[in-house]
């Protein structure tokens, strides 16, 4: 039997500032666009919602920006995570691929979303600012915010997709064994959340919608503020700390990637594993850059570019993004977090220049290499992050085609206990796959 | 906000030995007895059911076991674990008392339970053993043993309560995951269990006639042997690489702890932790070793000391411990992995001679510790490692009445991700406590 082959770090190796690639892209970015004026977003604009530190961190040309001592000290909780070698895996799929895979998973919420929430948290709290509202799906963000804002003494409500909070109610109970509030969305609390209930009392709900009551929350109470867990810079510059530990880690290893995966929603443990390579690409490297996204909700394989709103209801600023129309509402696959109509315009624009690729993979054989990771490396991996295994086993599975060694890293960015449901159905035969539906721009 | 502080061993640090404390033992122990000749038990009479390996550490008079290379290598996944001091704990407490806490809940299974199951399936892998049968309650043991034989390509059958397995999907889910079998237990693949449905064919099971299924399944099949997650020596033997551990740690730390605590049901965890303590304590050491158990079954606190069977039906060999009486059924308490009628034999005996101390704690209480300490220290424990928190909590608050610094040191001995619908009774005030009903033998 292969041996277990692990990297890991000391706290004194754990990064001491995120790494912003902004000021290194090859090519300029759009901005994003105020929804009234459909001018370029100022920082001013954002301040009802956001904390002028996020805000500096959302437009900053720093490449290296220090990691408060105060969030390193939270993040010390689980970081530095480890990497590992998949040995038991290569030998389960007879490849001369090395597989080697960061773990996320030890949180406590059990993902990579605590990276930004605690920092969130932290500069909220430096802001004077009481509460934070956020929306959540399945609950990944959700119960990472009420984790870290009950770290600093936040507050924390949290507007959870109705048809989630009655489906998933474990991660809901973990919100409220944190201390956060948490309503079914669409609920009376808002606005927009009363208008959608008016039309129909029965809506299962929307992430979009969600959104739009989390921001109402945070706009119309000063001691307020909004969180978002995905696809602005701010966070994926936060998550960047996976990639920069995965890099020293991978240097203990003396190997390079030839080819780094995430899985791909709203775009954040993606850009957190695949960043701090990027800038190694743009100085030459060769290393390719794999986002793996479900074939359900393919924004970045089938979507196009260009300006969309990041919710439902069109109240966020425009952002250029590959979107498949904030319409759009996807098929309900098992990863909830990777149900999301955009995609980091920062991620997109990369895209869009060559710097990244993409690929969609269905249902069933993401959760065949699930499978198969969870009997050979003995952890059950979340439904999102399945999508990284199922990209990296064929990639392994090329590598044997070729007859040649391909070195690959992913990031396994979460455990899936709390999606035992989804291998039930998966082992019971009753899971399916979900094609990509376009949604009709016209109605 | 206190620093989060953590200590972290590297894998050359792990222990490369058990630590057996038999042969340092002042008192004499009672030997297991033969259930039909109710003679001291041979290691012929184990042939059986379990493999030599095992047997002859069950009786081993060698002060430390190597661990064998195969068997580090897979705690290798998640060992070290870590080791943190609870500061912020300490904070809400207010408290003089410095409080440490190991955490098991980083293996694949989420406890302690891998750390012999990985033994257990390596040694009757060397035996040339095909499958292994176990029982399990709440499912974490069954789904430890589930991992550990698929690492090891062995086959496994659990049998689980039957009102556990249709109350708690998703252990037995990860049972599945892992390619273990599981079935309901009373079922019919046993004589035993054949007899059961008979008298009653909607028996909701016990943990006594689960574990006569699984000891008639390995009896009756020559490739297959029986496997036990708690109670036995060579179990509370596996698992003292959580205490060897710790010390390194608390050497790190700088600190000696004056009192070590585990929860309390079979007793292996809390063997785990304490056992290498009790070795200083025989050399003098003033430091306390404490069992937390459940007040709804309160083995060490009201059981007699005497032998009685380890399950329900009477199969097994009688064993000298502390014990409710083999016809106990327990409340149904939220910590599943604490019903047990009995205790390690082991523990017993250093209970009933003055080396351990126990406590016994009510339901309640113990989710009011529970949620405190996930509120501070972020980590959602299971309900039977909230035991020890309890126990832990009120050193902690009596060191604060004393007015004098106390090191308080326990095991969290795994997460509660599987438990949160515990939680949800909690949170909603429906959790009461359960008294201890003793049995009536004549009945």
């Amino acid at each position: 039997m292969p041996e277990t082959t692990k990297y890991v770090l000391t706290e004194a190796e754990m990064p001491a500032h995120w790494v912003n690639v902004l000021p290194s892209l090859k090519e300029p970015m759009d901005p994003p666009l105020h929804p009234a004026t459909m001018k370029p977003l100022t920082p001013d604009d954002l301040a009802p919602i956001f904390p002028m530190g996020l805000i500096e961190q959302e437009m900053s040309m720093q490449p290296e920006i220090d990691i408060p001592g105060e969030v390193i000290d939270i993040l010390k909780l689980w970081r530095p995570t480890p990497l590992y070698r998949a040995r038991r895996l290569e030998q389960a799929l007879d490849t001369p691929a090395h597989i080697y895979y960061k773990y996320e998973g030890v949180s406590p919420a059990g993902s990579h979303k605590p990276n930004t929430a605690v920092a969130q948290a932290y500069y909220n709290k430096k802001a004077g600012i009481r509460r934070l509202a956020t929306e959540t799906g399945a609950g990944q963000w959700g119960s990472a915010l009420a984790l870290a804002t009950r770290l600093f003494g936040l507050e924390c409500t949290v507007y959870m997709v109705k048809v989630s909070y009655h489906q998933k109610p474990y991660r809901r109970l973990m919100i409220n064994t944190w201390g956060g509030e948490i309503y079914p969305s669409p609920s009376d609390r808002t606005q927009s959340g009363r208008a959608i209930l008016e039309q129909d009392p029965d809506s299962p709900g929307s992430l979009g919608i969600a959104i739009s009551e989390a921001v109402e929350d945070a706009a119309t109470h000063p001691d307020t503020n909004y969180s978002l867990g995905s696809v602005l810079n701010h966070v994926c510059l936060h998550q960047t700390v996976i990639g920069l530990e995965a890099k020293k880690q991978m240097a203990l290893a003396g190997e390079e990637p030839d080819v780094v995966i995430g899985c791909f929603g709203g775009g954040s443990n993606f850009a957190g594993i695949a960043l701090p390579y990027l800038l190694d690409r743009f100085n030459g490297s060769p290393v390719r850059l794999l986002a793996a996204e479900p074939e359900a909700c393919p924004s970045l394989t089938r979507g196009r570019f260009d300006y969309d709103y990041g919710d439902t209801a069109g109240l966020t600023p425009l952002l250029k993004m590959y979107t498949l129309g904030h319409k759009f509402v996807p098929p309900r696959i098992h990863a909830g977090g990777l149900r999301y109509h955009g995609a980091a315009p920062l991620c997109s624009h990369l895209l869009r220049h060559g710097w990244l690729e993409a690929k969609a993979f269905p249902q069933l054989a993401v959760f065949d290499a699930a499978l198969q990771f969870a009997q050979t490396e003995g952890i059950i991996p979340a439904p999102e992050s399945a999508h990284a295994i199922r990209a990296a086993v064929d990639e392994a599975l090329a590598a044997r085609e070729e007859g040649r060694k391909r070195v690959i890293l992913f990031n396994l960015s979460g455990h899936g206990h709390f999606d035992m449901s989804a291998y039930e159905n998966y082992l019971a035969g009753k899971l399916e796959n979900f094609g990509y539906q376009p949604v009709d721009e016209e109605g």
